[in-house]
């Protein structure tokens, strides 16, 4: 992977450039947050001409190894002002990377009002003018592009919320299926909507494909990794029964499944929207409850969620999507989510933050807990055709919380709060206040350690040790989002001795290199530090890392759990 | 002035205190940031159970000192999260000066969601629940209460604007004629709203008055002050007879009058609604072209507006608000604005907020530039009932810049930039970007010098001596914002020698000390460096010290001016 696309949407030019020497170790994460760093104005307007918007595959997206399909969409984020990162798998990132890409680094605005697409071939990106798919919604233009471009081609794209540059929007990736996996959140749609963007497609015939230094290690390797990630309880087996939403009943069992907008932490009706019931549900409709987000996941967490006819309504269903839909908004059919869930992906809107949203909606009166089919209408009705009340919902739960001055508001850095209560489960709220990216589980995810037993315990209604786990967490997260791995592959990595040395393994194999476990963990504190950095010049400080007062005071049931750290005991986070 | 009332919302009780040492030497602005900077914690919620609001009368309140008649308000703004203090006329202030009251603190929040009032009279203060006046706007409340208690009463209240908790809520204050003077900026009016406090009367019957310590030196310095504040051009001629929009022709004639959501420095139809037009036709009508926002002001700025049959349309009608809904959103019927202001009274907004937002809004193409008749739709329509699109433009310029993702959204620290394009009138733009409160013209009025060549002349299009300016302004008027004075009386005190020293004369008097020259700029210092600390605790640090992003890369005509100040040389405005 040795080329870099500039596209400068100013003049719609673009312009294939050598890796600079300081980029070459990089991918994925890594790499995206060095370019935005060394490029973006931190206090630039996130929506204005100096900001970039940049797309990167994993260290090792495009070569065998399971699980490395992901591509990272970086830039400064309209929701939170902070640097953002979001991965999402799909087709997109194995096609860049046999295309020899290594990013794409779109800057500039269209002094016009036109709308246009990237398409990238193995001949180069050209700019061009699109005005038939404006407008629609992802599934279409999943469809259209097919029908333009053959079944094979890849596509990243926005739904109507990322044209109305809304911070809730987020960026769609065609999956195997010609269904959609998303850069959910930080608001990336926008960005792409403010370079006036509607999709790129990926052609990747006549690639040249990734070459691999030591292709007898590289293999011996990925066997190993791949039957690590199968030995391992949750990646092996949790996750690809159940999907990520084996997690309701765990998480209602511990206490920390925030309900009805974060007033308590158990839903009466948890059963009725569990992993287990939808597996059933799933089975008895004939759907899929095994399915890969891209080609050589073998955790295949996904499924595809058919309707009552059997007919295609949802597939990626997440845990955090159906906890935020059911438990935080009282939405007790799962029909009712799986519809949501469609509706999310088609107009392009994080399903994390629009849930979240839907929570603090419900509080301030908009509509009543518990309207599922209020929901869906509020989604298709009003988010994407741009009323004003879509604008203000389709700018995430921050927006509806300050226009509708609701103090219960689960933001921090004005990103939603997704699905682990951080009063009963500190750690992960630890990781919710000093995420370079806002709340984020996915940035260190302590459920792993407070609630699963993975890589040890760690007592979530405790104070010790969290800062600390969270801090590890989000460095090991850092480093392995470079990778184009699935943090899934976390769970073994923290359980199974073989399995981070057969991932490092792979690295040096595929560059002929020699990195340490060691390199590693510097790779993911130079990552976190450039971005902590980033957002300190943005205007971020200490006073930033905080969860919403409300925490301090409102205890939650059933342990009556406080948010008790001392701002000085947060800080020790950036201690190292 | 000896009490102190501590009013507790969440359970509805006041309690009577004496004044603590460290308090007795303050008043106004002075007292209320630092009450509020000693009682609220910095990163609460504006609108949670851990704000305060404060009110405080100026130092020289209630004695006969010719414009001394300002109320203080003061809290964490919901609009800008900064310290907030706003002052204003009406008669509230003298009344509470007289009943002996330095300060109101407002705490805590019902937990009920029940509306209450407070009642302020010689006995001290009662909470009473309050169902009939709840949704109603201002002049329907002073109204009411006139007929409940009288026509002397003193009325501090909110609209419905503040009902809601829109960030653009002001609250306003009854003024001599049973119309209405306001507490703008800030969002204070979504402060006593959440405390539900829907207003508070005031019934100074009975009162001791105010006791003047040497009464003979301050009436010959009262008279001293009051013969300056007629000698100057500004305050003896040029705002008695054109009030405020005296600035339309010659902010138009500098170039740096903000227009078409300032896009362009200079409006077409500048003539239409220029303050020598509205002295022609308040004259032509019948109205008044000369009037007092309190007893015993001398200047005389306001106005009573009427429509063309005579009968009262708005009075306090300001340039900022006439060059928002004018040149900002190029409406050239000064009776629209006229119409528009007194709704924006009406419902309590503050207009210059509401100004800029409209600007913002016809950028975002909620409406076409120049619609007067939609933007009194808009507000009695949308704004005053709370509709979706009603919360969006209630919630200020930020909140339409935001939710629809307009780059060209003029506020600093989410306040709306007012009348004076700090491209080309740039000392004013050093004043918005390091306010303690946000874009403030008012907290350091660079215009007097810059544009008037009052206190000297430093050029607008130039940066040399601009920061120097600004800041020998901000320190100066943090001490008169703590007298009670209007702002005005620095026009004479900056050209007049007898000035400064007979107001310095007037509060000596009043409480038989010996302040010098010095203490007053140390008071001005103090008040500026306990308003900053707070707000650095909030979060705010030197990267928020700045104005939006696009004035440095957008050039404003007629000057092609840019806004071209180093972060470095914003910064040094803190170095005193």
């Amino acid at each position: 992977m040795d080329k870099i696309y500039r596209v400068n949407m100013t003049d719609q030019t673009c312009k294939l450039e050598t890796v600079p020497a300081e980029w070459a170790p990089h991918g994925g994460r890594g790499l995206t947050s060095t370019i935005v760093a060394a490029e973006v104005p931190p206090t630039c307007d996130a929506l204005g001409p100096n900001n970039k918007l940049v797309f990167a595959p994993g260290l090792l997206t495009g070569t065998a190894a399971a699980q490395s399909g992901r591509l990272s969409a970086g830039a400064k984020s309209p929701l939170t002002g902070t640097i953002k990162e979001s991965n999402a798998g799909g087709t997109a990132a194995q096609q860049l990377a046999r295309l020899g890409i290594k990013a794409i680094i779109i800057e500039g605005k269209p002094a016009d009002n036109k709308w246009y697409s990237l398409h990238v071939t193995n001949s180069g990106i050209t700019v061009q003018e699109e005005n038939e798919l404006v407008g629609k919604g992802n599934f279409a233009v999943i469809e259209a592009l097919e029908g333009r471009l053959g079944k094979k081609i890849g596509v990243i794209s926005i739904g109507q919320a990322g044209e109305f540059l809304m911070t809730a929007s987020n960026i769609s990736v065609k999956d195997p299926d010609s269904k959609i996996r998303s850069h959910g959140r930080g608001g990336l749609g926008a960005v792409m909507g403010s370079k006036r963007i509607k999709f790129i497609s990926v052609d990747d015939a006549g690639a040249p494909g990734v070459v691999v230094s030591d292709p007898d290690k590289f293999k011996v390797a990925a066997r190993t990794f791949a039957k690590a990630l199968l030995d391992h309880p949750v990646s092996g087996q949790g996750l690809p029964t159940y999907g990520t939403n084996v997690l309701v009943n765990i998480l209602n069992e511990a206490g920390g499944l925030p309900t009805r907008n974060f007033t308590t932490g158990q839903f009466e009706f948890h059963d009725k929207i569990s992993g287990e019931t939808m597996h059933d549900i799933i089975a008895a409709r004939g759907g899929k409850t095994k399915h890969g987000c891209h080609p050589g996941c073998v955790i295949q967490c996904s499924q595809v969620y058919p309707d009552p006819e059997g007919k295609y309504l949802t597939s990626g269903f997440e845990y955090e999507t159906i906890w935020g839909l059911g438990a935080d908004c009282c939405i007790n059919e799962l029909d009712d989510i799986a519809k949501a869930d469609n509706i999310m992906d088609d107009i392009g809107v994080d399903s994390i933050e629009t849930a979240v949203m839907f929570g603090v909606a419900m509080e301030a009166g908009i509509l009543p807990f518990g309207d599922g089919k209020g929901v869906q209408r509020l989604l298709t009705d009003e988010i994407a055709v741009g009323t004003p009340l879509g604008r203000i919902l389709g700018n995430g739960a921050g927006s509806v919380g300050r226009t509708y001055g609701v103090v219960r508001t689960p933001v921090v850095k004005n990103q939603g709060i997704p699905a682990y209560d951080p009063r009963s489960v500190k750690g992960i709220g630890v990781t919710y206040a000093t995420s370079t990216m806002g709340a984020d589980h996915t940035s260190g995810y302590t459920i792993a350690t407070n609630i699963l037993n993975v890589g040890g315990h760690v007592d979530p209604l405790k104070k010790e040790g969290q800062v600390e786990l969270s801090r590890n967490l989000q460095i090991a997260t850092a480093a392995v989002d470079s990778t184009g791995m699935c943090i899934f592959v976390a769970f073994p990595a923290l359980d199974i001795p073989e399995c981070l040395p057969a991932l490092i393994d792979m690295l040096n194999a595929r560059f002929g290199i020699n990195l340490t476990g060691d390199d590693v963990i510097a790779l993911g504190k130079y990552i976190l530090k450039t971005e902590h950095e980033f957002n300190r010049k943005a205007g971020f400080n200490n006073a930033h890392d905080r969860l919403p007062e409300f925490f301090k005071y409102e205890p939650v049931a059933p342990h009556n759990a406080l948010w008790d750290f001392s701002d000085e005991e947060l800080d020790e986070f950036w201690n190292f």
